[in-house]
């Protein structure tokens, strides 16, 4: 296992160390737990955002903990859930009397905390929404939508639902609007090496030097198929395929694409691969309008990427084209 | 070679292909050549800034081409300078009369073909300065600082030097704020993995599964000693020692620190690298006023990270601070 650590049992807390004195304007934390971050400058009457889940992953989940996104997230060990205690320090530290909104992946251990922590803060008289994020296409069968995991299209959740509760919409809407965005997000991943868990210390699986597979989870949950790697187009084209199936485009729709490296395979190679996603758009008369392609849900050092849709409409680019400012996504408008 | 590409030889093209398709309003090319790329918005009366390397270090080097930092690159193969062609006509479409400032690093081919670019540009009567980014404490002794390669480091020259050029300050004044900066910045590397550069279709170099390389260049070349991979904090003490001997830091004063990853690292483990270099600072009185933690020059996949400080002074300081916007990087006041 070659990572830059000390003890294994600490690199969680120790990376939360390097990010709190990296970030001391931004970010903070409450009941004092690292683990429960929220931002430093909580805004009066305003929706709370909060997300939630494990680590490894940066910059999911706490990386969108910022202006214009979240205000606060419960951070669990690598890849393993945060307590619902957590979760609920967090909560009742991001309420401003307007309720708050979690977002989180669709994981049953995180589904079981979240659950536990909006109980708790209703005994409060808090206000609790929950959208569960289920973009990743490969996990499960159309029909069967509840049972997808949710991998890095959670990012244009987010981005909706803290520009909405940016512009001061009440919990009701800025609700409704993350659930539009999650409706109308389709992911499809690939990978091509395996991540190691600092405490088991080897990889997670084996993949052949010559194979890839399509649909893999960023825990390394099986995927659809294992192959011989492909031509970069190939790859794409396949990928697309499938979220082209189960989104109607029309000729003059726009969409936003988020190209996502998982954490181990270069900015160059992510490129080559949106060259192709645009190419298939163009084909059919869609725009790309807004374009993020860099490292944005990672897997530790797993290489592979994964291609991330969301159909457009009036609101919802209204939303994600709005800035925000987190110490690990920054967007302004051009 | 696990990569996503179609053919090999087309790998830089086709990124290029991706990147302008990704950011159509913020960058384009000229001369016909993608290879020669410049800001969509160019500014009138600005003092111009270019650069120019070898493709595989995303977001190094053209990923620091927009408002605030620089506004051209020219753009080489993997490993591989730009042609002096390719950077002269970079410097003819970005000078608006008041003169090009280059900012390249400290490798022969680029300093050949800059070379050659600037005696052209001279007989158009183009004003044109040199920074050669020199930061890499490993790569020479202190008296030979002329013989050091130029990695992460340039990051502060050309955040600086773009700074001051959206200020408004003439030719002159530019070179001189950038040619601070490059005085006043250090790195040191260390690498655990090997890149594969696309054309040659394996390990650019092997390494030992429970070894690290500190010192190591970012195209490979060698460093300054091979041995046992060492918990994280030993690491970085033994990094920034070598940083702490050739700056005079006194109690009060400020740094710029950049933890940057050379491709295949987690952010996990460079901010747990972060937290140490922050103690170490602490230890001595000294502030790490502005911090970036992330990929800014990377080696294609390779895994390892480096770490750059820059010494700051008032003006610095100032220039550091201002506001960026290119599709790569983003930094807005807080």
């Amino acid at each position: 296992m070659k990572k830059f650590l000390n003890e294994t049992e600490n690199f969680v807390d120790e990376m939360l160390d390097g990010i709190y004195l990296a970030h001391p304007r931004q970010l903070t934390y409450v009941n004092d737990d690292k683990r429960c971050m929220v931002v430093t400058n909580r805004k009066s009457g305003k929706v709370g955002i909060t997300t939630g889940g494990g680590s490894g992953h940066l910059p999911l989940f706490l990386g969108y903990v910022g202006d214009g996104m979240l205000d606060g997230a419960a951070v669990g060990g690598v890849f393993q859930s945060p307590s619902a205690e957590q979760m609920y320090e967090v909560t009742k530290a991001v309420d401003q009397g307007a309720g708050v909104l979690y977002i989180y992946g669709n994981y049953s251990g995180d589904i079981i905390n979240f659950d536990m922590a909006a109980e708790l803060a209703d005994f409060d008289g808090i206000k609790v929404r929950q959208v569960v994020g289920n973009d990743d296409v490969a996990s499960s069968v159309v029909g069967e939508e509840h049972k997808r995991r949710g991998v890095a299209g959670i990012f244009f959740v987010y981005k909706a639902a803290g520009a909405a509760a940016a512009e001061g919409l009440d919990l009701d809407e800025v609700t409704r609007l993350a659930d539009k965005a999650r409706l109308r997000t389709r992911t499809m991943g690939v990978a091509l090496s395996s991540c190691i868990v600092p405490e088991i210390g080897h990889a997670t699986f084996s993949i052949g030097e010559d194979e890839m597979e399509i649909g893999m989870g960023i825990h390394g949950e099986n995927g659809i198929s294992r192959k011989k790697l492909a031509p970069a187009d190939a790859v794409v084209d396949e990928m697309m395929e499938r979220i082209f199936a189960e989104q109607d485009y029309k000729s003059g729709d726009e969409v936003a694409v988020l190209v996502n490296g998982l954490g181990g395979t270069p900015k160059e190679e992510l490129y080559i691969l949106f060259r192709r996603v645009s190419q298939l758009f163009t084909e059919r008369g869609v725009t790309a309008k807004h374009v993020w392609v860099g490292e944005y849900a990672t897997s530790m050092e797993m290489a592979g990427a994964s291609i991330s849709v969301l159909h457009l409409d009036e609101e919802l680019d209204r939303l994600i084209a709005s800035p925000a400012n987190t110490p690990f996504f920054c967007h302004t408008k051009i």
